[in-house]
């Protein structure tokens, strides 16, 4: 049903706003980074709660507040890309490194899993689900694993 | 480009096969569990390390492994399951709870988030990636949040 070219081309766009997202990201935009987003976006976030939906995960002023925490850009790389997208939906994963410096002077390098959903309406891409994560340590101890690296 | 219908039917397709994998996970039957998955998945789970990737996901032999850490069924229940099917491409995302005895004696209800990404391939929709996590606290704990409810 879809063709190779058409495939491609879509490929290249969803590849295009995630890069648009992480340079957005580093500028700390976060109108920028809240616009490749449909109003239904279901959010699976790094930080609780388990999600956040529609409003909740485009409250511009909560993105703001998150990237006044860091002393300067939020680096985001995305490793590993695949994009798999057909018709009019398509997700991506990869393996993201977070950088930067907080506030407090921490220096953050945070290697964690990056899963998105997206629905094109109107011919425009857009992000309907989120999904950013590490891994739990199942030793008993409770603690996220922070400091994987691939 | 995909009528009401096509994806009305692709969405029980995908509905039918994910209440099969939480059967599967339920009787313990990993043949049967990774039986949905296309040969090149990659899996993003809830124990380290960041990524399984193909014959590493459907290492039946670990899975069992894992199921013998459990004294009894895993219940796996999928709430506010939502499915985005067009074409040949669809993802799906839940809030799932997890519930069962280890062979300790200890109780477990996790509640986590899930993502599947799944493409269909002669007729057949097979799972082509996972995504399953918890958030964790960004208090400087480093800890995972094993206890939160929806």
């Amino acid at each position: 049903m879809t063709t190779d070219i058409a495939r491609t081309t879509d490929e290249a766009q969803i590849r295009e706003l995630l890069a648009d997202r992480a340079a957005a990201t580093k500028e700390r935009d976060a109108r920028r980074f809240l616009a490749s987003c449909a109003p239904d976006v279901v959010e699976f976030s790094l930080a609780p709660p388990l999600q956040y939906k529609g409003p909740e995960a485009l409250d511009r002023q909560a993105v703001e507040a998150w990237y006044a925490t860091w002393a300067g850009p939020v680096e985001v790389t995305l490793t590993e890309l695949e994009i798999t997208a057909g018709g009019d939906v398509a997700f991506g994963h990869s393996i993201n490194r977070m950088r930067g410096t907080k506030t407090g002077g921490f220096e953050v390098e945070l290697w964690y899993r990056s899963t998105v959903g997206l629905r094109r309406t109107d011919g425009t891409w857009k992000i309907t689900h989120t999904h950013d994560s590490v891994p739990f340590l199942m030793d008993g101890s409770g603690l996220a694993a922070l400091d994987l690296k691939p």
